[in-house]
């Protein structure tokens, strides 16, 4: 029987966990509540449970999770964990260990880095040595790859392209920083931008009428609709989207000469909304040789990158 | 006899060679004109000249040789190096293996990388498996060291930190982008800050008197004295410094999350008058956990970084 892995992903609203073969093939996926709000416990439960049900379909050798924090991936310790409650300086993997009984793989990562090494095992970055993800969505997050291996710093801290600093006097972050890449290229941002149009009296824009009924979750999506439908506000949204994307890029690439920037995340479905004025940046500030080689590309795996990359490190990969 | 190898570095004036020990202590060191006037050929018979003098002194295993530029270093070839005349796609490492005969091991490296290298192995990194080498000189280079590997980019023309943005509206810098972290914290963004200051008519300065008569080589030293005799308009430009680099090490720490931060070159030794500043803004821009570990350092090598870092590479490093 082939060696097959799991691979999970931990929000804080579910739990996704899914069969992977060594080839990277999803043969099966399973979706639960991950009960976050009822504290690290709960959540450990649960994946013990899905771990078992997945584990009656085929021989598992490992197990793979991917959770948003601060993750120590060698110690298999969650440091922080903005999602899950009351978590600081939890030892994950010894207790899910404990839990799954006998001497099974236990891999623990950020879930922005298990992005995007299952981006670089199976999706847009298979054939790419190197490259940066950058996953746009409530916040901005980050994973790179160099050398086809995850780089994730000195303390498992690093990737967080979400807080370079874009403009040193712009909008306020949530990690408490001015003008982060974040605060200009994610959801969060969108919603920002759209009450600054509207705090303008000037501004005649459909957003005017649809905003205050849109759900904060809808608003990317409703600002795209009206700018495919020509509403110069939510272009200039894009725009200023874009712009601030592509600067960020350009810095990524200057710094680290890596041969792909993969983008996904949500708010990505606005592709055609921002990658025109992104990479009209790049190529403005990027050095002339790295910015032209470099490949800019969506993310592919549409939602399963993250348990792919948490598959691959079961199978015992970095 | 122990193996011993010699490290060089290319600049557009001069030549320096020295004979290291697999410790990493020079045990000579000679310095030569470079004739980069007259063109690669010149220069490489220059480096043939030193490398056979220096070998007299004992067995000579490998050479390493750090240049200023793109610097293919997988293929031995200088892609382009601003300070010696016409040189594009020169396959340096194959010319100067047939003039030295034998089969002496050659790496061909970037300087600043060469420079990173160096303080990582004998200087300030010593103890660092991680760090970003900023060297502060006419412009903002830089090297990577992650996990004790050199990182040089898909195409050795990574680390090029000088050319992050740091102010989107900024100033002009050589490479053509605004606002590059060269364009503030280097000599030539230290002369270009004195004559804004004397381009405000209002502002008492010390430099109105004293600029005008200055070498341009010079100017960041006099304007250090200036500062620390208390010129409002001279502390000022060292803030300006400091805040920028600040700002350039955050996203680093962000990005990459370094044990270190090693700053060098030859406006490093204005240390006090923007380290201050600096490491306020890394602070302030940086992500808690990591921007409170990482270490920032001044250069210990005194100039030696680039021939120390060349010859770990002769020693088949990387």
């Amino acid at each position: 029987m082939s060696k097959t892995v799991i691979g999970m992903d931990i929000g804080g609203t579910n739990l996704r966990g899914a069969l992977v073969t060594p080839e990277g093939r999803i043969l099966k996926q399973l979706k639960i509540a991950s009960d976050a709000d009822d504290g690290i416990g709960a959540v450990v439960d649960n994946i013990a449970n899905l771990v078992n049900e997945l584990s009656r379909e085929g021989n598992v050798a490992g197990v793979g999770v991917g959770i948003a924090g601060v993750i120590d991936s060698r110690a298999g310790v969650i440091t922080q964990a903005p999602n899950i409650a009351n978590v600081v300086n939890y030892p994950i993997r010894y207790n899910l260990a404990k839990k799954l009984g006998g001497d099974i793989n236990i891999a623990i990562e950020n879930d922005a880095n298990c992005a995007a090494l299952g981006e670089w095992w199976m999706g847009a970055g298979k054939d790419a040595s190197s490259l940066v993800m950058i996953t746009l969505g409530t916040g901005v997050g980050g994973g790179i790859i160099l050398d086809g291996k995850l780089w994730s710093g000195a303390d498992g801290m690093g990737g967080e392209v979400g807080h370079m600093t874009i403009y040193p006097d712009g909008a306020l972050c949530n990690c408490g920083n001015y003008g982060c890449l974040e605060s200009y290229a994610s959801a969060t941002a969108v919603r920002r931008m759209v009450k600054e149009a509207l705090a303008e009296p000037g501004t005649e824009t459909v957003l005017r009428d649809i905003a205050p009924k849109t759900d904060p979750d809808d608003m990317p999506e409703v600002v795209m609709s009206a700018a495919l439908k020509g509403d110069a506000a939510s272009i200039r949204i894009w725009e200023r989207f874009g712009i601030a994307l592509g600067i960020g890029m350009a810095s990524l690439v200057n710094i680290l000469n890596v041969e792909m920037i993969v983008l996904g995340g949500g708010v990505a479905r606005a592709w055609d909304m921002f990658i025109g004025p992104a990479k009209t940046e790049l190529k403005k500030r990027g050095l002339r040789a790295p910015a032209e080689r470099v490949r800019v590309e969506r993310a592919k795996l549409d939602g399963d990158e993250g348990i792919t990359g948490a598959a691959y490190l079961a199978l015992g990969g970095r």
